[in-house]
């Protein structure tokens, strides 16, 4: 269990941006196409209470996924919990069985940097266009440190030009109903 | 998704059931501890409905586990969805956040064979004693073959003289109280 500090915004010109990351040293990790699938409680609206639940299906790995409610203004700092599952199709049927709802799918093309300990991911959203996010790479920072970590991610993003900043999901851009 | 196809029964003698099966060709297939942790659902109560969520942690692998409810009188018979994960306590943690409460833990020896298309398992449970395990290997079994694969499952428990049979589970063995 860590906390999660990431900063998305944006992005007229994903090519420029990735030229640019380069030139100061960051390093492609990974590339590839992500499906995630996001699912509601049986009992409590995550759209109210700004939690989500999410199984991740990548070329490789598939993941699952709870966030928390965002914890701080200006970013999208929040608790995540995370682990590798063998199956996701499997994990979605018992999902549903558990009364979760799934309530919509997130397809994008994601390519991850890596510059110091921070991750830069360039996306490319299905149906929404692309955006940046930077999120700190260490899933163990404690709290006190979330503030330093926040500061660093947004002096990154302004000196990328990355200003119109969006602290809304993915989702819950592609599926303005749920908000 | 498939059907589980599983019957239970106390065991007098471990060691002698063991001998008999391996003189009737079955193989050890797999031997090692079991911690299964058992959660209640958000909304109902699994010990009314019948069903059952797990995280299983075993020496190199865990898993998640969805059982339905029991469909056959005789048996254990019931649906199951299962799922290899990387890392059980991060699951617990999420079961926890999704409201899920841990309701009890079973803690076992097993010993797997494999007999046929049967799988037999011995198992010494912390707690309650010793018992046998027969289940049907295939997952994908339809309903109509469940009458079938249960009532060999049933002949070769009777050839074994294991008459003492349990329908209940080791978790409502050990905590009565969730009955």
């Amino acid at each position: 269990m860590g906390m999660e500090v990431e900063v998305k915004a944006y992005a007229d010109d994903l090519k420029g941006i990735e030229s640019r990351i380069k030139e100061m040293g960051a390093e492609l990790a990974w590339e590839g196409e992500q499906q995630d699938t996001y699912f509601n409680h049986p009992k409590r609206d995550f759209a109210k209470t700004d939690e989500a639940l999410r199984i991740r299906k990548e070329k490789n790995r598939n993941s699952l996924t709870y966030k928390g409610p965002k914890i701080d203004e200006h970013s999208k700092t929040r608790e995540e919990i995370q682990f590798l599952i063998e199956n996701p199709d499997a994990a979605g049927d018992m999902l549903v069985k558990l009364d979760f709802t799934p309530v919509g799918t997130v397809n994008k093309l994601r390519k991850n940097y890596q510059f110091d300990d921070l991750k830069i991911s360039l996306d490319s959203v299905e149906g929404l266009g692309d955006f940046v996010e930077i999120e700190a790479l260490d899933a163990g920072i404690s709290e006190q440190d979330v503030t330093e970590v926040r500061d660093k991610i947004i002096a990154l993003m302004d000196d990328l030009g990355l200003k119109k900043r969006e602290r809304t999901s993915y989702l819950e851009l592609l599926y303005p109903e749920l908000k």
